[in-house]
Protein backbone atom coordinates (compact mmCIF):
# COMPACT_ATOMS: atom_id res chain seq x y z
CA UNK A 1 0.00 0.00 0.00
CA UNK A 2 1.44 3.24 -1.06
CA UNK A 3 0.94 5.78 2.12
CA UNK A 4 1.92 8.43 0.28
CA UNK A 5 -0.96 8.72 -2.33
CA UNK A 6 -3.13 11.30 -2.39
CA UNK A 7 -7.00 10.79 -0.78
CA UNK A 8 -8.57 9.60 -4.19
CA UNK A 9 -11.00 12.86 -4.72
CA UNK A 10 -14.41 11.59 -6.75
CA UNK A 11 -14.91 12.92 -10.67
CA UNK A 12 -17.39 12.41 -13.11
CA UNK A 13 -16.06 10.75 -16.38
CA UNK A 14 -18.06 11.24 -19.44
CA UNK A 15 -17.47 8.12 -21.39
CA UNK A 16 -18.67 7.47 -24.94
CA UNK A 17 -17.54 4.57 -25.80
CA UNK A 18 -15.10 5.34 -28.14
CA UNK A 19 -11.34 5.61 -28.23
CA UNK A 20 -10.79 9.43 -26.87
CA UNK A 21 -13.19 9.03 -23.50
CA UNK A 22 -11.99 5.99 -22.90
CA UNK A 23 -8.06 7.51 -23.03
CA UNK A 24 -9.94 10.85 -21.14
CA UNK A 25 -10.45 7.98 -18.52
CA UNK A 26 -7.67 6.32 -18.18
CA UNK A 27 -6.11 9.57 -17.24
CA UNK A 28 -8.75 10.20 -14.74
CA UNK A 29 -7.78 6.80 -13.03
CA UNK A 30 -3.67 7.44 -13.36
CA UNK A 31 -4.57 10.94 -11.42
CA UNK A 32 -5.84 8.67 -8.68
CA UNK A 33 -9.59 9.84 -9.03
CA UNK A 34 -13.02 7.69 -7.81
CA UNK A 35 -14.58 7.84 -11.14
CA UNK A 36 -18.02 7.97 -11.24
CA UNK A 37 -18.48 7.33 -15.00
CA UNK A 38 -21.68 8.84 -16.71
CA UNK A 39 -23.11 7.39 -20.71
CA UNK A 40 -25.75 9.42 -22.30
CA UNK A 41 -27.80 7.05 -24.23
CA UNK A 42 -29.09 10.08 -26.88
CA UNK A 43 -30.77 7.56 -29.84
CA UNK A 44 -27.41 6.41 -31.55
CA UNK A 45 -27.85 4.32 -33.71
CA UNK A 46 -26.57 1.42 -31.98
CA UNK A 47 -26.35 0.45 -28.65
CA UNK A 48 -22.93 -1.08 -29.42
CA UNK A 49 -20.97 2.18 -28.07
CA UNK A 50 -23.04 1.66 -24.72
CA UNK A 51 -21.50 -1.90 -24.50
CA UNK A 52 -18.03 -0.27 -25.55
CA UNK A 53 -18.47 2.09 -22.47
CA UNK A 54 -19.00 -0.46 -20.48
CA UNK A 55 -16.44 -2.74 -20.89
CA UNK A 56 -14.27 0.00 -20.78
CA UNK A 57 -15.90 1.36 -17.29
CA UNK A 58 -14.96 -1.80 -16.29
CA UNK A 59 -11.60 -2.09 -17.23
CA UNK A 60 -10.58 0.97 -15.29
CA UNK A 61 -12.91 0.09 -12.26
CA UNK A 62 -14.90 2.84 -11.56
CA UNK A 63 -16.71 3.55 -8.37
CA UNK A 64 -20.29 4.08 -9.91
CA UNK A 65 -21.60 4.36 -14.34
CA UNK A 66 -24.67 5.67 -14.82
CA UNK A 67 -25.76 4.85 -18.11
CA UNK A 68 -28.88 7.83 -18.61
CA UNK A 69 -31.13 7.92 -21.48
CA UNK A 70 -31.86 10.43 -23.51
CA UNK A 71 -34.84 11.10 -25.73
CA UNK A 72 -32.76 13.67 -28.48
CA UNK A 73 -34.61 11.88 -31.66
CA UNK A 74 -37.56 13.36 -31.42
CA UNK A 75 -35.50 16.85 -32.25
CA UNK A 76 -34.06 15.30 -35.32
CA UNK A 77 -31.33 17.10 -37.12
CA UNK A 78 -28.87 15.03 -36.96
CA UNK A 79 -27.69 11.65 -38.87
CA UNK A 80 -26.54 10.24 -36.10
CA UNK A 81 -29.80 10.09 -34.33
CA UNK A 82 -32.39 10.78 -37.49
CA UNK A 83 -33.04 7.50 -39.24
CA UNK A 84 -33.74 9.53 -42.47
CA UNK A 85 -30.84 10.96 -42.54
CA UNK A 86 -27.84 8.55 -44.20
CA UNK A 87 -24.31 8.49 -42.40
CA UNK A 88 -21.78 10.33 -44.91
CA UNK A 89 -18.82 7.92 -46.19
CA UNK A 90 -17.36 10.11 -49.07
CA UNK A 91 -14.78 11.04 -46.77
CA UNK A 92 -14.11 14.32 -44.53
CA UNK A 93 -15.91 17.29 -47.06
CA UNK A 94 -16.31 21.20 -45.79
CA UNK A 95 -18.15 22.52 -42.87
CA UNK A 96 -19.59 20.53 -39.88
CA UNK A 97 -21.04 17.24 -41.04
CA UNK A 98 -24.61 16.01 -40.71
CA UNK A 99 -23.41 13.95 -37.76
CA UNK A 100 -23.18 16.43 -35.87
CA UNK A 101 -25.55 16.53 -32.85
CA UNK A 102 -27.16 19.54 -31.50
CA UNK A 103 -25.60 21.31 -28.73
CA UNK A 104 -24.14 17.49 -27.72
CA UNK A 105 -21.54 18.72 -25.62
CA UNK A 106 -23.71 21.51 -23.58
CA UNK A 107 -25.97 18.90 -23.30
CA UNK A 108 -23.43 16.14 -21.63
CA UNK A 109 -21.42 18.60 -19.58
CA UNK A 110 -25.13 19.99 -18.66
CA UNK A 111 -25.65 16.66 -16.90
CA UNK A 112 -21.84 15.94 -15.84
CA UNK A 113 -22.44 18.81 -13.58
CA UNK A 114 -25.58 17.91 -12.16
CA UNK A 115 -24.10 14.39 -11.38
CA UNK A 116 -21.23 15.94 -10.17
CA UNK A 117 -23.01 18.13 -7.78
CA UNK A 118 -25.23 15.02 -7.02
CA UNK A 119 -21.59 12.97 -6.08
CA UNK A 120 -19.78 16.06 -4.21
CA UNK A 121 -16.87 15.69 -7.10
CA UNK A 122 -15.42 19.21 -7.84
CA UNK A 123 -13.51 17.87 -11.66
CA UNK A 124 -15.37 16.79 -14.36
CA UNK A 125 -13.34 14.91 -17.37
CA UNK A 126 -14.72 15.43 -21.17
CA UNK A 127 -12.59 13.67 -23.86
CA UNK A 128 -13.13 16.63 -26.58
CA UNK A 129 -10.52 17.11 -29.01
CA UNK A 130 -9.87 20.35 -31.33
CA UNK A 131 -7.06 19.02 -33.24
CA UNK A 132 -7.87 16.40 -35.80
CA UNK A 133 -11.65 17.07 -35.18
CA UNK A 134 -14.48 16.56 -37.43
CA UNK A 135 -15.64 20.13 -37.29
CA UNK A 136 -17.78 20.42 -34.20
CA UNK A 137 -18.07 23.60 -32.68
CA UNK A 138 -18.44 22.54 -29.56
CA UNK A 139 -14.93 20.22 -29.52
CA UNK A 140 -13.14 24.23 -29.10
CA UNK A 141 -11.22 25.23 -26.41
CA UNK A 142 -13.47 28.47 -26.62
CA UNK A 143 -16.82 26.46 -25.79
CA UNK A 144 -14.83 24.73 -23.13
CA UNK A 145 -13.50 27.48 -21.54
CA UNK A 146 -17.72 28.97 -21.66
CA UNK A 147 -18.95 26.04 -20.30
CA UNK A 148 -16.32 26.61 -17.36
CA UNK A 149 -17.41 30.42 -16.86
CA UNK A 150 -21.20 29.00 -16.50
CA UNK A 151 -20.17 25.84 -14.16
CA UNK A 152 -18.78 28.92 -11.94
CA UNK A 153 -22.17 30.12 -11.37
CA UNK A 154 -24.57 27.68 -11.78
CA UNK A 155 -24.45 25.04 -9.15
CA UNK A 156 -25.42 25.03 -5.24
CA UNK A 157 -22.20 24.45 -4.58
CA UNK A 158 -20.25 26.93 -6.52
CA UNK A 159 -23.14 29.62 -4.89
CA UNK A 160 -22.96 28.80 -1.64
CA UNK A 161 -19.77 27.36 -0.97
CA UNK A 162 -17.09 28.25 -3.32
CA UNK A 163 -17.19 24.86 -4.49
CA UNK A 164 -16.73 25.11 -8.03
CA UNK A 165 -16.32 21.87 -10.54
CA UNK A 166 -13.56 22.35 -12.88
CA UNK A 167 -13.93 20.81 -16.43
CA UNK A 168 -10.97 18.90 -17.27
CA UNK A 169 -10.71 18.52 -21.32
CA UNK A 170 -6.78 16.80 -21.46
CA UNK A 171 -7.24 15.66 -25.19
CA UNK A 172 -8.22 19.09 -26.31
CA UNK A 173 -4.79 20.35 -27.66
CA UNK A 174 -3.62 16.52 -28.76
CA UNK A 175 -3.51 15.35 -32.12
CA UNK A 176 -5.18 11.81 -32.52
CA UNK A 177 -1.68 10.51 -33.31
CA UNK A 178 -0.78 11.66 -29.22
CA UNK A 179 -4.28 10.44 -28.18
CA UNK A 180 -3.25 7.22 -29.16
CA UNK A 181 0.11 7.19 -28.02
CA UNK A 182 -1.14 8.65 -24.55
CA UNK A 183 -3.76 5.48 -24.63
CA UNK A 184 -1.45 3.07 -25.33
CA UNK A 185 0.75 4.20 -22.49
CA UNK A 186 -1.83 3.68 -19.90
CA UNK A 187 -2.87 0.56 -21.86
CA UNK A 188 -5.94 1.55 -22.63
CA UNK A 189 -8.25 -1.39 -24.27
CA UNK A 190 -8.65 -0.14 -27.65
CA UNK A 191 -9.95 -2.93 -28.97
CA UNK A 192 -12.50 -2.52 -26.60
CA UNK A 193 -13.69 1.20 -27.60
CA UNK A 194 -15.67 1.76 -30.81
CA UNK A 195 -15.52 5.16 -33.10
CA UNK A 196 -17.85 3.89 -36.42
CA UNK A 197 -20.77 6.00 -37.26
CA UNK A 198 -22.27 2.64 -38.89
CA UNK A 199 -20.70 -0.60 -37.24
CA UNK A 200 -21.93 -4.19 -37.92
CA UNK A 201 -22.72 -6.52 -35.92
CA UNK A 202 -22.37 -10.39 -36.57
CA UNK A 203 -23.09 -12.38 -33.28
CA UNK A 204 -21.36 -10.98 -30.82
CA UNK A 205 -18.62 -9.55 -33.32
CA UNK A 206 -18.54 -6.36 -33.81
CA UNK A 207 -17.35 -4.88 -37.47
CA UNK A 208 -16.06 -1.07 -38.36
CA UNK A 209 -17.00 0.21 -41.92
CA UNK A 210 -14.21 2.21 -42.55
CA UNK A 211 -15.22 4.37 -44.47
CA UNK A 212 -17.54 6.90 -41.89
CA UNK A 213 -15.43 9.71 -41.02
CA UNK A 214 -14.73 8.57 -37.59
CA UNK A 215 -13.44 4.94 -38.61
CA UNK A 216 -10.78 7.39 -41.70
CA UNK A 217 -9.68 9.60 -38.35
CA UNK A 218 -9.62 6.27 -36.16
CA UNK A 219 -7.06 4.46 -38.62
CA UNK A 220 -4.89 7.84 -39.58
CA UNK A 221 -4.41 7.87 -35.95
CA UNK A 222 -3.02 4.98 -35.17
CA UNK A 223 -1.18 4.39 -38.60
CA UNK A 224 0.60 8.29 -37.54
CA UNK A 225 1.34 6.80 -34.11
CA UNK A 226 2.81 3.83 -35.29
CA UNK A 227 0.49 2.31 -32.82
CA UNK A 228 -1.15 -1.44 -34.43
CA UNK A 229 -4.78 -0.69 -35.30
CA UNK A 230 -6.61 -3.34 -33.27
CA UNK A 231 -9.98 -2.17 -34.95
CA UNK A 232 -12.06 -4.94 -35.98
CA UNK A 233 -12.57 -3.45 -39.44
CA UNK A 234 -15.54 -4.98 -42.05
CA UNK A 235 -13.89 -6.89 -44.68
CA UNK A 236 -15.77 -5.33 -47.10
CA UNK A 237 -13.61 -2.33 -46.41
CA UNK B 1 -55.46 40.64 -41.26
CA UNK B 2 -52.75 42.84 -40.36
CA UNK B 3 -50.17 43.78 -43.12
CA UNK B 4 -48.21 45.13 -41.07
CA UNK B 5 -47.25 42.58 -38.72
CA UNK B 6 -43.77 41.35 -39.28
CA UNK B 7 -42.81 37.83 -40.45
CA UNK B 8 -42.99 35.32 -37.26
CA UNK B 9 -39.88 34.40 -36.20
CA UNK B 10 -39.45 30.67 -34.71
CA UNK B 11 -38.93 31.19 -30.99
CA UNK B 12 -38.31 27.61 -28.67
CA UNK B 13 -40.16 28.37 -24.86
CA UNK B 14 -39.52 26.30 -22.10
CA UNK B 15 -42.86 25.41 -20.60
CA UNK B 16 -43.18 23.83 -17.03
CA UNK B 17 -46.36 24.09 -16.42
CA UNK B 18 -45.82 26.56 -13.65
CA UNK B 19 -47.02 29.97 -13.82
CA UNK B 20 -43.97 31.73 -14.63
CA UNK B 21 -43.23 29.89 -17.84
CA UNK B 22 -47.49 30.73 -19.12
CA UNK B 23 -46.61 34.25 -18.24
CA UNK B 24 -42.93 33.77 -20.46
CA UNK B 25 -45.21 32.26 -22.93
CA UNK B 26 -47.51 34.20 -23.53
CA UNK B 27 -44.97 36.86 -24.11
CA UNK B 28 -43.27 35.44 -26.58
CA UNK B 29 -46.98 34.71 -28.20
CA UNK B 30 -47.40 38.46 -27.64
CA UNK B 31 -44.47 39.35 -29.92
CA UNK B 32 -45.88 37.01 -32.35
CA UNK B 33 -43.31 34.04 -32.49
CA UNK B 34 -43.62 31.08 -33.70
CA UNK B 35 -43.57 28.80 -30.91
CA UNK B 36 -42.16 25.36 -29.91
CA UNK B 37 -42.32 24.62 -26.73
CA UNK B 38 -40.35 22.25 -24.77
CA UNK B 39 -41.39 20.75 -21.49
CA UNK B 40 -38.46 18.47 -19.76
CA UNK B 41 -39.93 15.86 -17.82
CA UNK B 42 -37.16 15.25 -15.13
CA UNK B 43 -38.87 12.75 -12.82
CA UNK B 44 -40.97 15.12 -11.11
CA UNK B 45 -43.30 13.32 -8.41
CA UNK B 46 -46.15 14.28 -10.56
CA UNK B 47 -47.42 14.37 -13.81
CA UNK B 48 -50.00 16.88 -13.28
CA UNK B 49 -47.25 19.74 -14.47
CA UNK B 50 -46.97 18.02 -17.65
CA UNK B 51 -50.78 18.63 -18.06
CA UNK B 52 -50.86 21.63 -16.84
CA UNK B 53 -48.14 22.33 -19.58
CA UNK B 54 -50.10 20.80 -21.95
CA UNK B 55 -52.99 22.75 -21.37
CA UNK B 56 -50.98 26.34 -21.24
CA UNK B 57 -49.57 25.24 -24.85
CA UNK B 58 -53.26 24.44 -26.14
CA UNK B 59 -54.13 27.62 -25.36
CA UNK B 60 -50.92 29.83 -26.71
CA UNK B 61 -51.85 28.23 -29.86
CA UNK B 62 -47.98 26.56 -30.20
CA UNK B 63 -46.64 25.53 -33.66
CA UNK B 64 -45.57 22.55 -31.97
CA UNK B 65 -45.02 21.04 -28.20
CA UNK B 66 -42.02 18.43 -27.21
CA UNK B 67 -42.32 16.34 -24.18
CA UNK B 68 -38.98 15.39 -23.23
CA UNK B 69 -38.39 12.55 -20.73
CA UNK B 70 -34.97 12.81 -18.80
CA UNK B 71 -34.37 10.67 -16.23
CA UNK B 72 -32.56 12.54 -13.63
CA UNK B 73 -34.21 10.44 -10.93
CA UNK B 74 -31.04 8.06 -11.26
CA UNK B 75 -28.57 10.90 -10.06
CA UNK B 76 -30.64 11.95 -6.82
CA UNK B 77 -29.80 14.71 -5.03
CA UNK B 78 -33.34 16.76 -4.87
CA UNK B 79 -36.11 16.31 -2.85
CA UNK B 80 -38.15 16.90 -6.02
CA UNK B 81 -36.82 13.68 -8.10
CA UNK B 82 -36.28 11.68 -4.92
CA UNK B 83 -38.88 9.89 -3.60
CA UNK B 84 -36.51 9.01 -0.36
CA UNK B 85 -36.88 12.94 0.45
CA UNK B 86 -38.93 15.35 1.65
CA UNK B 87 -41.02 18.38 0.36
CA UNK B 88 -40.06 20.54 3.14
CA UNK B 89 -43.76 22.52 4.55
CA UNK B 90 -42.70 24.45 7.14
CA UNK B 91 -42.54 27.85 5.33
CA UNK B 92 -39.11 29.30 3.72
CA UNK B 93 -35.25 28.94 5.65
CA UNK B 94 -32.16 30.19 4.54
CA UNK B 95 -30.30 28.92 1.98
CA UNK B 96 -30.86 26.46 -0.99
CA UNK B 97 -33.43 24.43 -0.28
CA UNK B 98 -33.87 20.52 -0.94
CA UNK B 99 -36.10 20.93 -3.79
CA UNK B 100 -33.26 22.01 -5.48
CA UNK B 101 -32.57 20.15 -8.83
CA UNK B 102 -28.95 19.69 -9.66
CA UNK B 103 -27.57 22.25 -12.57
CA UNK B 104 -31.61 21.95 -13.64
CA UNK B 105 -31.64 25.13 -15.69
CA UNK B 106 -28.20 24.23 -17.08
CA UNK B 107 -29.65 21.41 -18.60
CA UNK B 108 -33.40 22.87 -19.51
CA UNK B 109 -31.18 25.74 -21.08
CA UNK B 110 -28.66 23.30 -23.42
CA UNK B 111 -31.69 21.19 -24.20
CA UNK B 112 -33.70 24.46 -25.50
CA UNK B 113 -30.23 25.25 -27.53
CA UNK B 114 -30.62 22.14 -29.32
CA UNK B 115 -34.08 22.06 -30.15
CA UNK B 116 -33.80 25.94 -31.46
CA UNK B 117 -30.90 24.49 -33.19
CA UNK B 118 -32.36 22.02 -35.20
CA UNK B 119 -35.91 24.46 -35.51
CA UNK B 120 -33.60 27.08 -36.88
CA UNK B 121 -34.68 29.48 -34.15
CA UNK B 122 -32.50 32.12 -32.58
CA UNK B 123 -34.55 32.71 -29.56
CA UNK B 124 -34.95 30.92 -26.83
CA UNK B 125 -37.12 31.66 -23.90
CA UNK B 126 -37.02 30.77 -20.10
CA UNK B 127 -39.01 31.94 -17.36
CA UNK B 128 -36.25 32.36 -14.17
CA UNK B 129 -36.73 34.90 -12.26
CA UNK B 130 -34.32 35.99 -9.41
CA UNK B 131 -36.40 38.37 -7.19
CA UNK B 132 -38.91 36.39 -4.93
CA UNK B 133 -37.53 33.20 -5.92
CA UNK B 134 -36.23 29.94 -3.87
CA UNK B 135 -32.62 30.72 -3.37
CA UNK B 136 -31.60 28.52 -6.68
CA UNK B 137 -28.52 29.56 -8.27
CA UNK B 138 -29.25 29.19 -12.15
CA UNK B 139 -32.24 31.73 -11.64
CA UNK B 140 -29.50 34.72 -11.38
CA UNK B 141 -28.86 37.30 -13.82
CA UNK B 142 -24.82 35.88 -13.53
CA UNK B 143 -26.05 32.37 -14.94
CA UNK B 144 -28.34 33.43 -17.56
CA UNK B 145 -25.44 35.71 -18.75
CA UNK B 146 -22.87 33.05 -18.78
CA UNK B 147 -25.25 30.81 -20.41
CA UNK B 148 -25.96 33.34 -23.01
CA UNK B 149 -21.92 33.79 -23.96
CA UNK B 150 -21.68 29.79 -23.94
CA UNK B 151 -24.61 29.28 -26.50
CA UNK B 152 -23.05 32.39 -28.50
CA UNK B 153 -19.77 29.59 -28.97
CA UNK B 154 -21.88 26.04 -29.13
CA UNK B 155 -23.20 25.59 -31.84
CA UNK B 156 -23.02 25.03 -35.97
CA UNK B 157 -25.20 27.87 -36.12
CA UNK B 158 -22.96 30.18 -34.20
CA UNK B 159 -19.88 29.04 -35.38
CA UNK B 160 -20.33 29.23 -39.01
CA UNK B 161 -23.03 31.31 -39.89
CA UNK B 162 -22.83 33.75 -37.06
CA UNK B 163 -26.57 32.90 -36.03
CA UNK B 164 -26.03 32.96 -32.14
CA UNK B 165 -29.33 32.33 -30.25
CA UNK B 166 -30.70 34.58 -27.72
CA UNK B 167 -31.79 34.07 -24.14
CA UNK B 168 -34.59 35.82 -23.35
CA UNK B 169 -35.55 35.45 -19.73
CA UNK B 170 -38.25 38.02 -19.35
CA UNK B 171 -39.00 37.82 -16.02
CA UNK B 172 -35.86 38.20 -14.04
CA UNK B 173 -36.01 41.51 -12.43
CA UNK B 174 -39.43 41.53 -11.77
CA UNK B 175 -41.61 40.82 -8.23
CA UNK B 176 -43.87 37.86 -8.25
CA UNK B 177 -46.67 40.08 -8.15
CA UNK B 178 -45.43 42.13 -11.03
CA UNK B 179 -45.38 38.46 -12.88
CA UNK B 180 -49.08 38.21 -11.84
CA UNK B 181 -49.92 41.50 -13.37
CA UNK B 182 -48.41 40.72 -16.50
CA UNK B 183 -49.90 37.48 -16.82
CA UNK B 184 -53.42 38.57 -15.73
CA UNK B 185 -52.34 41.55 -18.72
CA UNK B 186 -51.94 39.08 -21.29
CA UNK B 187 -55.06 36.72 -20.48
CA UNK B 188 -52.78 33.99 -19.00
CA UNK B 189 -55.13 31.04 -17.76
CA UNK B 190 -53.48 30.80 -14.37
CA UNK B 191 -55.82 28.09 -13.45
CA UNK B 192 -54.67 26.05 -15.25
CA UNK B 193 -50.88 26.38 -13.88
CA UNK B 194 -49.70 24.17 -11.25
CA UNK B 195 -47.05 25.48 -8.27
CA UNK B 196 -47.44 23.32 -5.73
CA UNK B 197 -44.54 20.74 -5.41
CA UNK B 198 -47.15 18.39 -3.65
CA UNK B 199 -50.40 18.87 -5.24
CA UNK B 200 -53.46 15.88 -4.31
CA UNK B 201 -55.12 14.54 -7.29
CA UNK B 202 -58.87 13.53 -6.12
CA UNK B 203 -60.96 12.71 -9.64
CA UNK B 204 -59.82 15.16 -12.25
CA UNK B 205 -59.43 18.10 -9.55
CA UNK B 206 -56.12 19.22 -8.52
CA UNK B 207 -55.50 20.67 -5.12
CA UNK B 208 -52.76 22.41 -4.27
CA UNK B 209 -50.76 22.18 -0.60
CA UNK B 210 -50.79 25.52 0.13
CA UNK B 211 -48.02 24.94 2.34
CA UNK B 212 -44.66 24.06 0.24
CA UNK B 213 -42.60 27.12 -0.34
CA UNK B 214 -43.86 27.17 -4.30
CA UNK B 215 -47.47 27.43 -2.97
CA UNK B 216 -46.78 29.99 -0.49
CA UNK B 217 -44.68 32.14 -2.89
CA UNK B 218 -47.06 32.09 -5.18
CA UNK B 219 -50.22 33.23 -2.60
CA UNK B 220 -48.37 35.87 -1.56
CA UNK B 221 -48.15 36.98 -5.29
CA UNK B 222 -51.59 37.28 -5.93
CA UNK B 223 -52.37 38.48 -3.04
CA UNK B 224 -49.26 41.38 -3.35
CA UNK B 225 -50.85 42.01 -7.09
CA UNK B 226 -54.53 42.55 -5.93
CA UNK B 227 -55.50 39.71 -8.16
CA UNK B 228 -57.60 37.44 -7.22
CA UNK B 229 -56.22 33.87 -7.03
CA UNK B 230 -57.74 31.11 -8.62
CA UNK B 231 -55.60 28.04 -7.09
CA UNK B 232 -57.65 25.02 -6.00
CA UNK B 233 -56.21 24.25 -2.53
CA UNK B 234 -56.92 21.33 -0.35
CA UNK B 235 -59.69 21.66 2.01
CA UNK B 236 -57.04 21.16 4.76
CA UNK B 237 -55.09 24.32 4.39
Amino acid sequence: MDILSPVSKPAVVLLSGGMDSAVCLALAKRDRFTIHALSVDYGQRHAIELDAARAVARWAGVESHVLMPLALRPFGGSSLTDRSMSVPKDGLGEGVPTTYVPARNTILLSLALALAEVRDAQDVFIGVNAVDYSGYPDCRPQFIAAFQELANVATQAAAEQGKCTTIHAPLINLSKAEIVRLGASLGVPFEQTVSCYDPTVHGVEVAACGRCDSCRIRGKAFSDAGVPDPTPYAAQR
